[in-house]
Formats: structure tokens, C-alpha cells, sequence
């Protein structure tokens, strides 16, 4: 049993927690304090029993990760930061202001948030991608997620939940703040714990059910979480929302809102105090992390003429990738045989994360692999990186570099028909907050990109596609994000084709025929999707005023809006030919032609639009 | 036990099924044969002796509904429906061909399949939409839905297991093959029907493990499912991949291929035979689905001026047209306080769906409902609809008539930070087949446009904002789909800003102190973002010359790029403002002012750019 003494600690530092959570909001006038209380019990005791953290050393290898996935807590987790002697009184009352480090939800504008979270059932998640780098590191640091209870009715909980009791992730921990009450009303498990341990038991996890307001229950849970072994643990502790202030505590309609009367509130919490936590460091005699060899990369190399699908070449490149680079690794969705990511997976096996399908934690495992410095390269069909947006959206909001390749894109896939077309992954990446896009025609470009890709900041996305397609660049060529070739040019163009990917290739047709014919116009590789290569475009904007871009994708966001946002001050014409109705099956050929945006379809845009 | 004669009939049933699928595969050269076979013996024994339904009358309210989650068994599908006499063994061999109904993945081209599938883990949700229809139409038909044991990694499969299982659909079956082999190799848990029985058993579900290709035992799990009150049932089959045909069976890399030697497999599944099934029709006395009352529609009416947030309006509108239209059901993700469902929720608590925090369960459901014919709202944070963006996506292959709210839009939302706010929707929605894409300023606009919405086909989206903007429309105004307002115009005009929703606002001080300062400049309400109205902008294009957009959204793929895809083959300069940097925490004018869309801005632009 805990001293009497070290209980009256760690009442005061909760009750300081929750006084903090209440002043941080009523200055601000809003954010989330009864959420923060509920669960201040439960961080008190994480922070100052079992918490390994080196403040002065955010980056310390050793250090364990700490993840809010009820990200609006964040009154608490900025208190923990006050209590920790990190931050100043002053500061935690800029919350929520303009400039302020101190957001309405976490972001990594902190040195101590290594993601932003938010959007809720995102944290368990990420968590569990920097338990997988743990153990590749060989280091015995621990992730600690503090998670919500109405967030447990995400699907990507228990895509987490699986991978986790699956791979026996012993050294993640969520603690569940169960406090009965959602954004709008009570939960659907309301306080019945045992529902969620059922859940999570099947799922393979050691479950443990406490009172989250009893410091000696939290710390023995801790310590049991510690010392379980291949097994991740769920530490359910039942809450009250708005813990001790009668205002608000266990009531419904207090959601989210600063309180009515805080220095009431503050007085039945009794007062301000000063308690510290001193949170312990990890030991320092930690190993560091186990690192894998390098050596000089080796890139595959096509010949000219030779056909090959840019799937094929990515494998490949990935594969000379992970050889040259041990920070390498790379994530599937169960479809490594397709997007060529098995490649990499034969050869280096322990890099390699078969993550099933659930693209959702693909997403999340690539940011929390991320975290601790590993470059990751996630994998599926360009189709269902849309299952995984809120995820690749929020990793931008985490400035995480992570890179997404997407096979099988557009018609070009041919008789499986739309399901499987990944056709909106352009818009839907471009409008990513620092992305970038790029998407290669053929082999030894992919083999470039692919490498290029590695050292990109942000969400990078490549995009590859289903087919054999004729090497046209030479091996060792580098194609630099942001850039573009000029495939076609003379000073008689009358119009300008813009293509990326397969329409490369038809862009080529299109212009041969029509240069045959008596009609020469410029054909550009606009490989670099975004950012795009603006000076080439203005250049063809200004010189032949007659823009065709195509595009194997949907009309809307695409390629065709990236040109025309490249050129809209200078104003020429630009025809777009994408993809505008519903495909079925049908052969790529078939379907190039009945999408409208295949060789044939170009040369007569080009001449409708002379 | 059944009877040896019955039991015969269903071996030769599920043989004739198996050599259909290689016959329709062999003549596409691909397709899923294997994935196919598996689960022949499970479907004929449904369709021999439990499901009900009238093929000459697929609408029949009374029929059964049954749903491949499993898409890739389509060659089962198809035989089954050569089977049932409704396809001819000519179409069957028109399989994945241009022009066929067959296509690789079932879509609703079909008039017997009523949503795509494709995109694995997207039948069981969308079957528990169909089954809370059910419910609502106190109907006893039943929802079979055949899952593959793969699909069930991902996260939507336990959104839909959670609702369903509290929910007590007792008329909702998952039969699931456990064929043990996914696309690339095992599946995570092999034939250990008892991991997934652990799983649903703790969601609720009755769960049942069989041999899957006993048809006795498939007959006693089918009839013991359609017994079961209060739970939805799974059955969990254990089966072999390529069952009947050595080359193939229970084989890793035989997935999604056509078989080698479709000759030989036929024969040892012995040969092709001339199978019948008179599948049974729902009983012909059976009750009509219940209707709830219709009466006028009498809108919500705002006084010019007054301040009113739009999702306010949205949320009374939604009453008003619950009030008028029995077949209009709402659903939202656990912030109807927020989203302003809530209003709808208490008047019409029968008619209203609280999905929790679970928007891709949030989204199927209302493909669910509108099989059946409701008119499904569907309701969350533009934010949180990423989350189900490949059910969007699927929505528009499947044609599904939906209706998409999405409330706090934008950087406007202030102090809650980049996790909460909706900056990518409109490229994400824009993208998708057949969507319409609204966005309005204020609030009788806002009840219009909820109206207009019930009779628009295909997938809608409503965006809303969160913080009150003036009424500047008298209430009783139309505001067709692929419309636009003029507010601002004369012949001066230097410069026209085109905005929507919050911006519209801005645009409008933006022109007066224009205006104020000698420089006219027109203002277009463009709150139809897709279809745009193209010849409002084209006039404006060729009047002024020079468009400004500016949008509370990222740059890439929103309302400044539906603009320029209007007006482009004319060529005028457009100047885009839009949200390029990662907001932080401020109040919602500072984000306006940071992200350069206010009023001050907007000015600079016009300036700028005379």
C-alpha cells in the first residue's frame, strides 16, 4: 500500500491539476476542463510514480512517449506541463490565445508533443506505431495514451487493438478515462467497464478495471501495466467528468465549456497551490537505439524501350532503398504483392509491417514510426488511402514526414472495375497541409522519386500504376520534387499537352500523330503533381496560350486544377480531360478511351481547341 | 438432419456454383474464382432454403436484402444469379467485359444488388444501415451479408459490430468465410473461427462456428440465426480457399487470378451440370413497410440582419422538413449539440440515429437507409468526415442518394485549432462521382438549401459554419442546385470577388469599402460549389476580366478551382485566397485575418490586382 503520505501528494498535485485545467479555460472562456478533471487522478500518479521523461531533453532516445488521445484534455496535459516546471503559470493562461504554443488541442508546436491529436481514436493508434518502433529499437521505453471513453466507438481503436494484442505490444499502455458522459450525452457503455474489457480482452489485451479517482488503484494498475509481459494493457478507470466541483461534476451540458463560476470552483478544489512534480528521467546508462547498416544507395536501372509498371520499379527501389538506408521501413495493407512493397518485406524482413487491412493504422503506424526517426513508406491501393484521409489529413496538422504510395491508380487498372480506382487520391493528398504529390510515367523516374521522397518533409504521396508502361527516361536521371520535363517542344507549338503518369504516354501519341499531321504542339512530364514546376507552365502558358492537361483521375482537384492554379494570373486557355463518369469494366485500352482520356481524345481536344 | 436428397441437391448446387465462377473467371482471364469457391456452399444453402426474395420484383419491400462484402466473389454472385434463372449463361460469360452488368466488383448496374462493393469491410456497415431500416419499417425481411475473414482487420467491421450488437439487430446475419487466406498470404488469424468468435461474442453478436462446406451444418446455423431475438448473429465458416479443384485449393498466391486449367478444375469439380434454384419469395401477404406522416413544408423564416449561425438553420430546417416528410430520417456522430441535429433528434427520436463517434458507421448507415428508400441527413464536423471518405467515395459508385452535413467548416471555427477544423471538404467532396456540394452564407439560404437537398440524387454535402453571420436573404427565396447569387454588380465593376459561406460576409465589407474608395467591384455568392454556375461566372469573366476567390478551405481543390475549371477555356486572371498555412489556436477574425480570407485581404487582392 501507498504511504499516507505520498497519497496526500498525489491529492494535491490532482486537485492542483484540476484548479489549473479550470483557470487555463476561464481565462481562455472555453476549452475542455471537465474532461481535464476526470481524468487528473489518473495523470497525476502517471507523472509522478511512472512517467521516464527528460523535459530538458525532449529528443532523449530513452525518454518514454506520452500521447493524449483526447487530445481536448489538453488543459490537464498543459497543467501536468506547469506542475513539471516547464512551462509558467503565465503561459498556461495564454491557452487558446492567438500565437500561443498552449492550442485548444496539442499539436507538436510543443517540444514535448511529438503529434498533434483531436480528432479522436487517432492517439491509440499512433501509439501503437511508436510501441512498433520500440521494439525495433530494442529499447525498453514505454507508451503511455491516455484515452477517452466515447472515442472507443472508432473503428481505427480497434484496427489499434488488434495490431497491439496481436503482435503482444507489452510495451503500450492506453489508460481509458471512462467518465460516462460524450460531447452530447452519456456514452453507450455509460460506466460498465467491464463492456470495454470484454472488448479488449478478446482482442488479446491484459484489461485492468479501477476507480480513476483512487491513487493507490492507479498506481498498482500502472505497475501491473509495467510488468506484464506479451501482452499490451488497457487500464479501464471509472471517472467522473468534472471531478470536485458540484457544478459540474457527473452532470450532462458541461461538455467543452469553461465553467460558470471558476473561482467557486477553484475555492471547493481548495485553491490554488504550488505542488511540483519532479518526473522521473530514464535511467542514464540506456542503451541507445539498435540502428540497421548502411551503405551507398544502388537505384535499379531500366532500359529505354523496356516495358515495366512504375508498381514494379517501386518495389524495386524501395528495396535498393532499405539496403542503403536502415531508417528505412516500410508498411503494407495486405497487398504487398501488388504494390510491390513485398519486395522490400523479403528482404528485410524485421523492417517490414504487414498491417493487414486496416488502412487506417497503416496511416497511424508510418506517423508513429515517424516519431522516433525511422522514414516509413506506407503502402495500399491509391483507392483505399481515402479509408485512411482523417489520419493522413492530422499528419499534416503533426508536420509528420511520412510517404504514402498508392497503386493501381485510375482507369488504367482496367477490369476490376471502380471500386478499385483510386481516382479522387489526388485532391484528396494536394489539399493535405504541406504535402507533396508526385506521380512518374515510368521506371526509372519511380526509382528517382522514390528515393527523392525519402528526405521530404511533410506527407509525401507517390503514385503508381497497375500496368506495364515504356521506360522513356534513362537510368541515373534525377527528377527533383517540384520539377518537370519537357518532352515535346519546338517554337511552332500551338497548344501545350500537360500529363503525368500513363496519360505521359498517351500525351506522346497525341503529339507524334499530330505532329505527323502538320500540328506540332509541347508535351510536359508534370511529374510533380505539387508542388508543380510553375515556371514551365508559364513559360507554355505565355509561349503557345493553349493548355490540354489529362489526367487519369476525376476532374475536380486533380492535375488539371494544379495547372490552372500554376497559371490563373497570366490567364490563358486550359482544357482539362479527366475522368467524368462512372467506369465499369472493361480493358485499360477500353478504358483510357471511354474516360476520354486516352491518345485519340487528346489529338482531338488539341484540334477542337485550335 | 436434412434429408439425403436435399443434401445431394446442395452438393450439386455448390458444384455447379464453383464451375460457373471458373468458367466466368477463365473466360475474363481474371477475376476471383478461388474466393469464390470458398464460399459456394454457404450461398447455396442460403439461397436454396432461407433467403427470400422476388427476383421479377427486386423493389419488393418484403424481399430479403443480401450483400456481398466480400465484392471480389462476384463470379459466385453472378452464378448464382444464372442459378436463380435471372442471367443468362451467355451474360455470365460476359464477365468484367465492356458493357456487361457483370462487372469485376457487384454495383447496383445490377438490378438485384443495391450497393457497390469492392472496398473490403464496407457490406457489414451498410447491412446494418439496411437492417435498422428494417426496424423502422417494422418489416421482417432479413439482411444477409457474406464477409470475407480478411476484411474483418478493419475498423469499420467493429464500428458496425458495436451498433449492431447494441442495437440488438436481431435481423441482421454476417456469414463470414474463413478461407484463412487473404490476398497475399494468411490472414492474422488462419481458421481459428474462435478468435473471431471471442470478438463478436464480446460486441454482443450470437455467434455460431461451422464447417462451411457442410451444408447441414450451414442449414442449422442459417435457420439458428433467423431463431435468435435481440443479437445479431455471425457464423463463422471455416472453408478452403479453392475448394474442389486441387491446383488452387487451400493454396497461398492462387488469389484473384483466373485457374491455370479451367478444363481440368471442371472436371474434378464434375463437370458442368444444369442446377436449379427456385429461390423462395417473401410471403405475399406481408405487411407494407410502416410510413411515417407528410404535411407542407413550412421552412424556418430569419429577419434580414439578425445574426444566425447556418448551422443553427440547418438544424431547424431539418426539423421542419422531418415535420413535412415522413421518409426523412437524420443520423449524426455524437455532436448533435454542436451539428444541430439535436432539434430533429427530439422532435422525431423514432426517426433519428445517434451513431456515436463512428463516421464511417455514420455514413454507411445512411447508404443503409436510402437502399430502402429514406432520405438520409447524415451529420458531423466537416472535420470528421475524412474519416469516411471511402464510404463516400463508395456512396457515389454505388449511386446511394445521401446527404452529408458537415458543421464547423473552416478557420473560422477560432480557438479549437487545426484538428477540428473542415479544410479539406470541399476537395474531398467535390472529387466524388455525381456530387453536389453546397455551402451558404446565411440562414434562410442555409433552410433552402436543406430543403432542396431531399430530391437531389446522388451523394450531397451541406457545409456549415459554426460561429453567426448576418441574414442578408429574405426569407422564402429559391436557391436551386447550380445556382449562384449576385450581390454586388454594376457596370464599373474593376474586379469580381466570388465567395461562399463566411466569405461571403468578408467579400461584402471587402467591396463597400471598395467601393467607397472608387473602385467598384461586383460579389458573387457562389454557394453551389459544384455544379457551379458557369454562365454567371463566364459573364463575370468576360466583363471584369478579373476574378478573386476567396474560400475558407485550402487552396487545392475547393471553390477557387471550381471557379477557374469554369471559366478556364476563356482565360481570364483569377486571383485565389484561400488557407495555406497550419492555423493555430485565435478567435475566429484573428484566423480570418492570419489566413488572409477577411475582408482586409480581400481588398489588398482586388487592389493588387489592378
Amino acid at each position: 500500500m501507498m504511504p499516507e503520505r505520498d497519497l496526500q501528494y498525489l491529492a494535491d498535485l490532482a486537485a492542483q491539476l484540476r484548479v489549473d485545467s479550470v483557470r487555463a479555460a476561464a481565462e481562455a472562456g472555453s476549452g475542455h476542463p471537465t474532461s481535464s478533471m476526470s481524468a487528473a487522478d489518473l495523470m497525476a500518479v502517471l507523472f509522478a510514480c511512472h512517467l521516464r521523461y527528460d523535459f530538458d531533453e525532449p529528443g532523449n532516445p530513452a525518454n518514454d512517449q506520452l500521447i493524449f488521445s483526447k487530445g481536448h484534455a489538453s488543459p490537464l496535459l498543459y497543467s501536468l506541463y506547469k506542475a513539471a516546471g516547464v512551462i509558467s503559470d503565465e503561459e498556461l493562461l495564454s491557452f487558446r490565445r492567438r500565437g500561443s504554443r498552449l492550442e485548444g488541442h496539442p499539436t507538436p508546436r510543443l517540444p514535448w508533443v511529438d503529434v498533434a491529436t483531436g480528432s479522436l481514436g487517432q492517439g491509440l493508434p499512433v501509439g501503437v506505431g511508436v510501441a512498433m518502433a520500440g521494439r525495433l529499437e530494442r529499447l525498453p521505453y514505454r507508451v503511455w495514451v491516455l484515452c477517452g471513453d466515447s472515442e472507443l466507438a472508432e473503428g481505427s481503436i480497434w484496427e489499434a487493438a488488434e495490431h497491439a494484442g496481436c503482435e503482444g505490444l507489452a510495451n503500450l499502455t492506453a489508460i481509458v478515462d471512462v467518465n460516462r458522459l460524450g460531447q452530447r450525452g452519456p456514452t453507450r457503455h455509460g460506466w460498465d467497464t467491464g463492456a470495454y474489457a470484454r472488448r479488449f480482452g478478446a482482442f488479446g489485451w491484459h484489461t485492468i478495471e479501477i476507480d480513476g479517482h483512487d491513487p493507490g488503484q492507479i498506481d498498482y494498475a500502472l505497475s501491473d501495466a509495467c510488468n506484464t509481459r506479451r501482452r499490451p494493457t488497457v487500464i479501464l478507470a471509472k471517472t467522473r467528468k468534472g471531478e470536485g466541483v458540484l457544478e459540474v461534476e457527473n452532470r450532462e451540458g458541461a461538455h467543452g465549456k469553461a465553467l460558470k463560476d471558476p473561482d467557486k470552483a477553484i475555492d471547493e478544489l481548495g485553491g490554488p497551490r504550488n505542488v511540483r512534480i519532479e518526473v522521473r528521467r530514464p535511467p542514464s546508462d540506456a542503451p541507445p537505439p539498435y540502428l540497421f547498416g548502411t551503405r551507398p544507395l544502388s537505384l535499379p536501372a531500366y532500359k529505354v524501350g523496356e516495358k515495366i509498371a512504375t508498381r514494379e520499379a517501386y518495389g524495386e527501389a524501395l528495396a535498393a532503398l532499405g539496403a542503403a538506408r536502415g531508417d528505412v521501413v516500410a508498411l503494407d495493407g495486405e497487398v504487398a504483392d501488388s504494390t510491390k512493397t513485398a519486395t522490400f518485406g523479403e528482404e528485410f524482413p524485421e523492417r517490414f509491417f504487414e498491417m493487414y487491412i486496416a488502412e487506417q493504422q497503416l496511416v497511424a503506424a508510418a506517423v508513429g514510426l515517424q516519431v522516433r526517426g525511422w522514414t516509413p513508406y506506407a503502402a495500399t491501393f491509391a483507392a483505399f488511402l481515402t479509408r485512411a484521409y482523417d489520419f493522413i489529413r492530422m499528419a499534416g496538422v503533426s508536420r509528420a514526414s511520412i510517404r504514402l504510395v498508392g497503386s493501381h491508380a485510375g482507369v488504367a487498372i482496367g477490369e476490376d472495375g471502380p471500386s478499385q480506382m483510386g481516382l479522387e487520391d489526388l485532391a484528396m493528398l494536394r489539399a493535405v497541409y504541406g504535402s507533396t504529390v508526385l506521380y512518374p510515367c515510368d521506371a526509372n523516374q519511380t526509382a528517382a522519386l522514390t528515393a527523392e521522397m525519402a528526405d521530404v518533409e511533410g506527407v509525401s504521396y507517390l503514385r503508381t500504376t497497375r500496368g506495364a508502361t515504356p521506360v522513356i527516361y534513362p537510368p541515373g536521371e534525377r527528377f527533383p520534387v517540384g520539377g518537370s520535363r519537357v518532352l515535346r517542344h519546338s517554337p511552332g507549338d500551338r497548344a501545350t499537352i500537360v500529363a503525368a503518369g500513363v496519360t505521359v504516354h498517351e500525351a506522346l501519341a497525341a503529339a507524334d500523330e499530330l505532329a505527323a499531321a502538320g500540328t506540332p504542339v509541347g508535351v510536359i512530364d508534370l511529374y510533380s503533381v505539387k508542388p508543380v514546376d510553375s515556371a514551365v507552365l508559364i513559360e507554355a502558358a505565355t509561349t503557345t496560350g493553349n493548355l490540354i492537361t489529362v489526367e487519369d483521375h476525376r476532374l475536380e482537384g486533380g492535375l488539371g486544377d494544379a495547372v490552372m492554379d500554376a497559371v490563373s494570373e497570366l490567364g490563358p486557355r486550359v482544357v482539362k480531360l479527366a475522368v467524368t463518369g462512372l467506369p465499369g469494366s472493361a480493358t485499360p485500352e477500353e478504358q483510357l478511351a471511354d474516360a476520354r482520356i486516352d491518345r485519340h481524345a487528346i489529338a482531338d481536344a488539341v484540334k477542337h481547341s485550335l
